[in-house]
């Protein structure tokens, strides 16, 4: 019998889902019964991350004891950003949290890249660099990655925002970097593989495998 | 403020991650904030609804007290058959229950359907024959059909699998229906409205519409 998987979603929603979606793809399955449980706490009205840490923190430590009181036994959360607060979060619940940025980190090197490029909002990008050897977008390329983040949450996925994503990682690589790190849930819903000519690393479906097998 | 929306998911798996989409692309969103907040719990070891009904109907009625003790408050379930369960779901919680078989028979009404065919499990087709003048498959069809549906269950969504349910709505469709009831969650994962002369009702959506009215 596996573990109950509990998930911090909503940060944002579209993201999560998409984490589900992965979750479900790469848990080997013949049937649904094989699949692993989750309570989903899918809250898209977190604080903002980025500008109100805090009162973030606070809503997240409340959403991880109330999955852990709904039975959930591990908990991961489909945002990098809000990782800032996986101690408050573990703290709350007294549950392993499957760390996203932890998995990544171990992702990078098991890929072979040494030099990884991070593209991520202010707090989640700075967690990746702490524990890699990153390469950053510089300031204005920054501005207009989170400009494209805020398209991504409204819903706009089309061939605009998509050609601006694959020319920021493309700078990153330009850069000297030797993959790049999705270090944002957002940015794999208009990034892939075949947009790069290094290894992208999709910190959603790092996090999802993870997951599968800690809880399989 | 709106309400939050307590999902009892896993029925299947991916049906319920469907959901989910659906729900987050119907609803109007300018941003994150802008969405329903879900507590979704995807079980997918609830017992199996045709088979094991009265098991099942004690799995639901405890995920439902459980879910409104997280702090949801409306229910929905996207799974057809499940409403079978729809009492127990709704006295367990307290809860209002959005009712996939009613909201259906108000979305085939709503398209001018009067003989709509219903494709669907036992008693998820029983349940939609009771609310509507339906159309159901021959016996040798349903028994295609819970092949199909198993085949869905466990991951292929293929072009084989695609055809036979194209199929199955022919020939509903020969039978005399003027709509087609997608009226099992795994239906909409292997079949469009284009594969159709016919319109398409999607059970799946026509929850995720109601629950964007009901919770918004």
């Amino acid at each position: 019998m596996g573990k109950v998987l509990g998930v911090l979603g909503g940060m944002g929603p579209a993201a999560t889902v998409a984490f589900l979606e992965q979750l479900q793809a790469l848990t080997p399955a013949a049937g649904d019964a094989d699949h692993i449980r989750v309570i989903a706490d899918i809250n898209p009205r977190v604080p903002n991350r980025n500008t109100e840490p805090e009162a973030a923190g606070r809503e997240l430590a409340g959403m991880a004891a109330a999955l852990r009181d709904a039975g959930a036994q591990v908990l991961a959360m489909p945002c990098n950003t809000a990782h800032a607060h996986a101690a408050a979060i573990k703290e709350a619940s007294g549950l392993p949290l499957i760390h996203i940025i932890e998995e990544t980190a171990r992702a990078v090197h098991g890929r072979g890249a040494r030099r990884p490029g991070v593209l991520g909002t202010g707090a989640g990008r700075m967690l990746h660099a702490q524990r890699l050897d990153a390469v950053l977008l510089a300031e204005a390329d920054q501005a207009a990655f989170m400009d494209l983040i805020g398209r991504i949450k409204a819903g706009d996925t089309g061939a605009a925002v998509r050609a601006g994503m694959a020319r920021l990682a493309a700078r990153l690589v330009d850069q000297g970097a030797d993959a790049v790190v999705a270090g944002c849930t957002e940015v794999p819903l208009v990034l892939g593989e075949r947009d790069l000519a290094v290894p992208l690393i999709d910190t959603l479906q790092v996090l999802a495998a993870a997951c599968v097998r800690a809880c399989r």
